[in-house]
C-alpha cells in the first residue's frame, strides 16, 4: 500500500497546517481551527464513503453502515485537538489512519458486514479547560456537572463553550441549556464490537526494540504527589556534617532510593521531574527541598504496593535525619487494561504484517481510557522517532506508518471474516 | 565583671543601630553609616584612654602604647562592616569586646608593658564591591590593583571610593591618587605579637558541646563548583527506566555520595545547597540539573584528597548513567592555620575561665585569613543562638559574652606578666 500510506502522510501534513495560532500547531476544544480541522477531515471521511456528523461536544464521527443488517458497530479513532506547538501525529494519526484504511477496502471491494464509525475527538489533551478526555466523555456520557462547570482562561465556561458551539441561545436557563445539549452516550454497549485506537508510543520501547508498531497492554495507573522536606538552614562551612538537617540531601536519598524501587519493580515508572531549594545559595545548607513524584504501571495493584514501600523510604530517611516530610497528592488515576480478546486479535494482524507482536503499556494517557468505560479497547503503537512527543519535531516515518496501515486493513479485514463466517 | 559585660551589651546594641537602610542593620564600606560607627567606636576608644586614627581605608584604629618603651604592639580587632540586614554581633563583637577589656585592665589598674592597636576593619563581607577583606588587606598593604579597579553598583570603583573618603581631589591622575593614599602596611611584622579576633562562631559546635567560647585552630580553605549534569529529557509515563538518562537522579546520587565522603572525613563539609532542574515539569524526565558544590577543611591536603574522591565519584556516575558532566571552579581559597603559640595562650585563658578548652575550626573566613599574612594569628569563638548568623536574629548572650570579656582579660593580664618578668 505505498500510495496508501503517502496519502495517509499528505493529510498528515495537510491537517498539521491547520492551527489557531500562526507558526505553530495548536488547536484546543471548539475553537475556530478545531472546526475546520472537522471540515477537513469530514470532507476525507465523505470521501472514503461514510456518512458524517459533528455531535454536541464537537466530536466528528464518521459512520459506515455494515452490509448486514443490524450488525454491531465497531469504532475507531483518537482525537483532533493538539497541544500548544504541538507535533502532527498525536491524535490524528488515529483518526486519519482508519480513514485511509477504509478506503483502501473499499479499492479492494471489501465490505464489511459490520458497522465502523471513525471518532475524531474534539478534546483529549486537556489545554483549554485543564480537563483532558471531554470528547471522549462526550461521546460516552460520561461529562460530568463539575466539568461542565470548568472555566477557561477567557472564563468562559465548558457549558457556555458548548451552547455557543451548538447556536443556542444564551437566554435559556442552565438547566435546559443542559438537556438540549443531549450529553447522552451515542451507543449502547451490546451494539458495540469494540474501540481501536492508533497513536504514537509517544516513548522509545519501539525504537529500542527496532519494530515499527506493538500492542498496547494496558494504559498505566498515575500516582502524582508534591513532596516537601524541611530540615534547618545553616552556614555551609560552619556546621559539622553531624549536625545538619539538610533537606536536599534528605530528597537527594529519597530520589535514589526510588529510582532503584522503580528499577527491581518491572514496568514500574517513577520520577522525580521538579525540584526547587530554599533558601537555595551556595553557602547554605538547604532549609527545605520541593519535588514532585510521579509514579505509573500498568497494574494498580503493583502501583499502590510500590507506592507503600516509597512511602516507608520517605519516612526512613525523614526519621534518621531529623527532617520533616509532607505528602500532597496531586493525581491518582487507576490503570485501564486493554481488551485481552480484542487485544490478541490486533496482535495477530501486527505478527501477519510484522512478524513479531510486542506488547507494551502506555505509560501515558488515551481516549481509550475513557472509551473503555463503554465498550473493550484495544491499540496500537507506532514507533515514533526519539520517542519524542509533545513537541513539533515529533515524528513517525512513512514506512512504519505503513505498517500501522497494513495492521488496521488486515484486522479489519480478519473480523469482517469473522463476522462473516 | 557583670557592669564591663553590661557596658559591652549596651555598646553592641547602640553600634547596632547605626546603619545605611533604615529599618535594618546595613552598613557597607565607606558608607556613611560607616562614617558615624567609626565616630561612636572612636568615642569609645578614646574614653578608654585610646589614641583614635583612621587610615586612608577606612579603618578604624585605637592605639594604646604600652609601658616598655619600644615594646612590640598587640592587635585585636574585627570589622564594623556588616551584611545586609544584619546581626549586630558579627565584626563588632570583635572590636567593641577588646575595648571593654582594656578599659576593665585600666580599672584594675594593670598598665600593659607592650602596646596595643583595637582594630575596626571598614570591610570584611564584600557587600559593596563583591570582594572581601578590603580593610584588612589596606591594613596590611595587600590591596591590589585589581582589586581598585572593581566598581560598585554605582560604577564607583574601589580607588575612587578611597580618593572620596580621602577627600583628595578628582582633579589629580590615579597614578597620584594611589600614591597619596598610602596603601603601605602599617607595621612590620618584626613590630607585632599577634592578631587575637574574638568573632561569633556563626555555627553550632559550640552550642551543641554547652561552652560559651572556643579557640579556633584554622580557618577552613575552600574550594566551590558549579556542576551541571546533562541526560535526555523525555516522557515520565512512557520512558522506561532503564532506556533514562535522568540528570537529577544522577545528582541525585552524586549528592549523596559526597555527603558520604565528607560524613567519613573528619572535619570536611561539603554542601550542595544550591540545585535547579530543567525542563522541571512533573511529567518530563530532568534533561539537566545544575547545582553549587562546597567543599571545606582545615587542611588543604584533606580538602583536596577530598576533591579528588568526589571527583571520581561524579565520573563513575557519568559514565554508569550515560550522562555528561562539567565543573566549573568558582572559588578556590587555603586554609590559614591559626598560630600554634599564640592559640595556645589564649586557649590557657579559656580553661582558666571557663574550665575547659575547645579547639575548633572556623568553617568561615574572617579578617585573620589576611591578617595571618602579616603577624601570628589566634581566635576566640563565642556561642551563638542556634549557630544563625547574618541575620538580625543574630544572638549571643550577654553570659556568653562575660565568659569571653573575662578570657580576654586574662588573656592579657597573662601576656602582660610574661613580657614583664
Amino acid at each position: 500500500m505505498p500510495n496508501a500510506a503517502q496519502l495517509l502522510v499528505s493529510m498528515l501534513d495537510e491537517l498539521g497546517r491547520i492551527t489557531d495560532e500562526p507558526g505553530r500547531l495548536t488547536r484546543t476544544f471548539l475553537s475556530p481551527g478545531m472546526q475546520r480541522a472537522n471540515e477537513l477531515v469530514g470532507d476525507c471521511l465523505k470521501a472514503a464513503g461514510l456518512k458524517v456528523r459533528v455531535d454536541s461536544v464537537g466530536n466528528l464521527i464518521g459512520r459506515l453502515e455494515g452490509a448486514q443488517r443490524g450488525a454491531k458497530t465497531l469504532l475507531l479513532g483518537s482525537h483532533l485537538d493538539t497541544v500548544r506547538d504541538a507535533g502532527r501525529f498525536d491524535g490524528p494519526l488515529g483518526v486519519l489512519l482508519p480513514i485511509v484504511a477504509l478506503a483502501e477496502l473499499q479499492r479492494r471491494g471489501v465490505q464489511l458486514p459490520f458497522a465502523v464509525e471513525v471518532l475524531g475527538f474534539s478534546e483529549e489533551e486537556g489545554v483549554r479547560f485543564g480537563s483532558a478526555y471531554l470528547g471522549s466523555e462526550g461521546y460516552t456520557g460520561r461529562l460530568k456537572p463539575a466539568t461542565l462547570k470548568l472555566r477557561d482562561a477567557d472564563g468562559v465556561s465548558v457549558l457556555e463553550a458548548l451552547q455557543r458551539w451548538n447556536g443556542l441561545t444564551s437566554g435559556r436557563s442552565k438547566r435546559a441549556g443542559v438537556s438540549a445539549l443531549h450529553l447522552k452516550a451515542t451507543h449502547e454497549p451490546s451494539n458495540l464490537i469494540g474501540y481501536i485506537e492508533v497513536h504514537i508510543e509517544q516513548g522509545p520501547v519501539l525504537e529500542a526494540r527496532k519494530l515499527a508498531v506493538g500492542v498496547v497492554s494496558a494504559i498505566a495507573g498515575q500516582s502524582r504527589f508534591k513532596l516537601t522536606w524541611t530540615g534547618q538552614a545553616g552556614h555551609a562551612g560552619t556546621t559539622p556534617m553531624a549536625l545538619r538537617r539538610d533537606a536536599l540531601a534528605g530528597a537527594a536519598e529519597f530520589i535514589t532510593g526510588v529510582e532503584a524501587i522503580a528499577r527491581r519493580t518491572p514496568g514500574l515508572v517513577a520520577t522525580v521531574g521538579a525540584l526547587t531549594v530554599s533558601p537555595g545559595a551556595a553557602n547554605v545548607i538547604p532549609g527545605a527541598a520541593t519535588h514532585t513524584l510521579d509514579v505509573r504501571h500498568a497494574k494498580d495493584s503493583v502501583r499502590r504496593s510500590a507506592l507503600m514501600r516509597i512511602g516507608r523510604l520517605a519516612t526512613q530517611i525523614a526519621i534518621k535525619r531529623g527532617l520533616e516530610r509532607r505528602w500532597q497528592r496531586t493525581q491518582e488515576n487507576g490503570a485501564v487494561d486493554c481488551s485481552v480478546k480484542l487485544t490478541a486479535r490486533l496482535a495477530r494482524s501486527v505478527q501477519a504484517v510484522q512478524g513479531k507482536a510486542l506488547s507494551l503499556v502506555s505509560g501515558a494517557g488515551h481516549d481509550g481510557v475513557v472509551m473503555s468505560t463503554l465498550t473493550p479497547v484495544a491499540m496500537l503503537f507506532v514507533r515514533c522517532r526519539d520517542g519524542l512527543s509533545h513537541h513539533p519535531d515529533e515524528y513517525a516515518s512513512p514506512k512504519d506508518l505503513a505498517v500501522a496501515l497494513r495492521v488496521m486493513v488486515d484486522f479489519l479485514e480478519r473480523l469482517a471474516a469473522e463476522y462473516r463466517g
